[in-house]
């Protein structure tokens, strides 16, 4: 499917959705619509995902079956800047992919212009309608089940699932992903939007996943969010760490963050602290290890510098340590599979 | 306010919110209609709380003011049985009051009975619109904030919140409750249901009602949900947990409870192990303290029995416990105030 992604004034740096559906996804994106880049290309910034155009809107953007909303600003709101882009594309009879809060379709003027032109709307975040509380059965599936878990928000989670999912298939293992936010229901065209289920349904939204592919494969690579010290997501991880009742864990960190991000009265806790939170939390209702540890070193500038820091963070968690985007995964596989 | 309580076939052991209601609350009920029961009394079951009259049906009921559903059926559905009782109760023009996840609100045919006989319906399970990210700011609220937590689901946390609240009432102090969940909410005409938010706002919900009450209040006593470890809920709790940035923590259980309640599989820790992982997983938002114990000994038929049991959770929590429904709240109130 050729699609264009919306990522105005945010690219590539604050649009995770965009840059994770260049790097992982079997989009062929057409088009990245950035109106302060337009002229560039994808290449400019970004050395290893596919390659596209900058363009300013959707009047400049190539044929294409889809738009994405390739950003989520804080609070999940739809700007009303992208309204000329949206309508632009539904009016050619794209469909519209969006992962935002503000749900799509249900605005009025998109909701007509979809109709009229024979075009889907498809808001990722929306749960389907038949959640529930969770059994407690998500240890009875065949598949090993793989969790990463944070030490913050935005360190790479879902990076780091794609990039294991990825390695462990070109040794030839059978692996499946579950994804539990937008980025990852996007990339895989599947999935529930974990942070938007009603809280008592956040364990069962995740299980019922695990469940619904746990037997088709050999290894489950499931996408963790936010963090079980998290002042506002914590509930969130809570809830997949228990619904997942993971086998391992693989613990992801951003080199160098000292602060949970925006709460910055919130201290990241030693790394050593999060490994027996996380394996102290899950063993009442299942027993896991954190066996092994995926640093983003974007920050750090310096392949020496960035070795350094993943060895560090491996020394820290008591197990190997990569960052799986600037280098290999060999090591952190072989303690996984 | 005048009340009819429906309790059909679960008075009173599995009528926790009929129960609460007649215990903690204002209303005056007037009857409470268990068809099961029809010509006895409340106080032929519970002797420490308000009389009233069971009655097999709506029809049977004196002049009410409105019917609360006292029930609450696992998964939170409406039962069609009884349906003829909320029929006749919108006809009398009584309003209605509900906590299942069933809105009734969106009951075609009962919202057209409440609006011929100008009778409101009161969804309390029903989210306001505004809810949004915690941020990490409940304790800058003047009260020292004192939160339940659970060994389990149904252990009696927020029995154990209204008696610690008119304990310390009686003492003179100046306290507030803040209820989370659908009984605490009748009880007090106000609160956030905070197990049907939207995962991702389960630690805002909390933290708007402790800064709404914070400042008029020397304690705040905030009624806790389900269980650190339990295999569905347990996002409710972790999200009240950093939400509520507690000062102190009272944990609460039930006596010979050794499984979580419909998840046998999952074995209840030593109560050791609660105390740590509650402290251990507030401490990086906020750090605080199991100060007490509440023990329900219902199941325990002797008092001397009771007060053993009691004295060995003390002894397992490291602090002051007490049955505050049986026995007096004093020592625990010291460990508190």
């Amino acid at each position: 499917m050729r699609v264009a992604v919306l990522a105005h004034e945010m690219f590539p740096d604050r649009a995770k959705t965009a840059v994770g559906l260049l790097r992982y996804s079997d989009y062929e994106v057409e088009a990245v619509l950035d109106r302060e880049n337009a002229g560039t290309q994808v290449s400019d910034f970004i050395a290893d995902v596919q390659d596209a155009p900058i363009v300013a809107g959707m009047d400049d953007a190539p044929e294409v079956d889809a738009l994405i909303i390739g950003i989520a600003p804080i609070g999940g709101g739809f700007d009303e800047s992208w309204r000329p882009d949206v309508r632009t594309a539904l009016e050619r009879g794209c469909d519209l992919v969006s992962g935002l809060h503000y749900f799509l379709e249900d605005d009025e003027e998109f909701a007509d212009l979809a109709a009229e032109n024979d075009a889907d709307i498809w808001d990722v975040r929306r749960p389907h309608d038949d959640l529930t509380v969770a059994q407690g059965v998500a240890d009875e599936v065949d598949a090993e089940v793989v969790l990463t878990v944070g030490t913050d928000c935005s360190v790479g989670k879902m990076t780091a699932t794609c990039e294991l999912l990825e390695a462990a298939e070109d040794r030839g293992v059978d692996a499946g992903f579950v994804p539990t936010g937008q980025t990852g229901i996007m990339i895989e065209g599947w999935g529930n939007p974990i942070d938007r289920v009603v809280s008592d349904f956040t364990a069962g939204a995740v299980e019922e996943m695990i469940v619904e592919k746990g037997d088709d494969h050999d290894y489950l690579f499931v996408e963790g969010q936010g963090s079980i010290v998290h002042p506002a997501y914590s509930a969130v991880t809570c809830g997949i760490l228990h619904g997942a009742m993971a086998d391992k864990l693989v613990l992801c960190h951003a080199a160098g963050r000292e602060a949970i991000h925006g709460y910055e009265d919130t201290a990241i806790p030693p790394i050593s602290t999060y490994v027996d939170l996380y394996e102290d939390l899950a063993r009442p209702v299942h027993e896991t290890e954190v066996v092994a540890g995926a640093l983003n070193t974007r920050a750090v500038d310096d392949d020496a510098a960035a070795r350094d820091a993943v060895e560090e963070f491996g020394g820290q968690l008591g197990g190997p340590a990569t960052d799986p985007v600037r280098f290999d995964a060999d090591e952190v596989l072989e303690a996984i599979l």
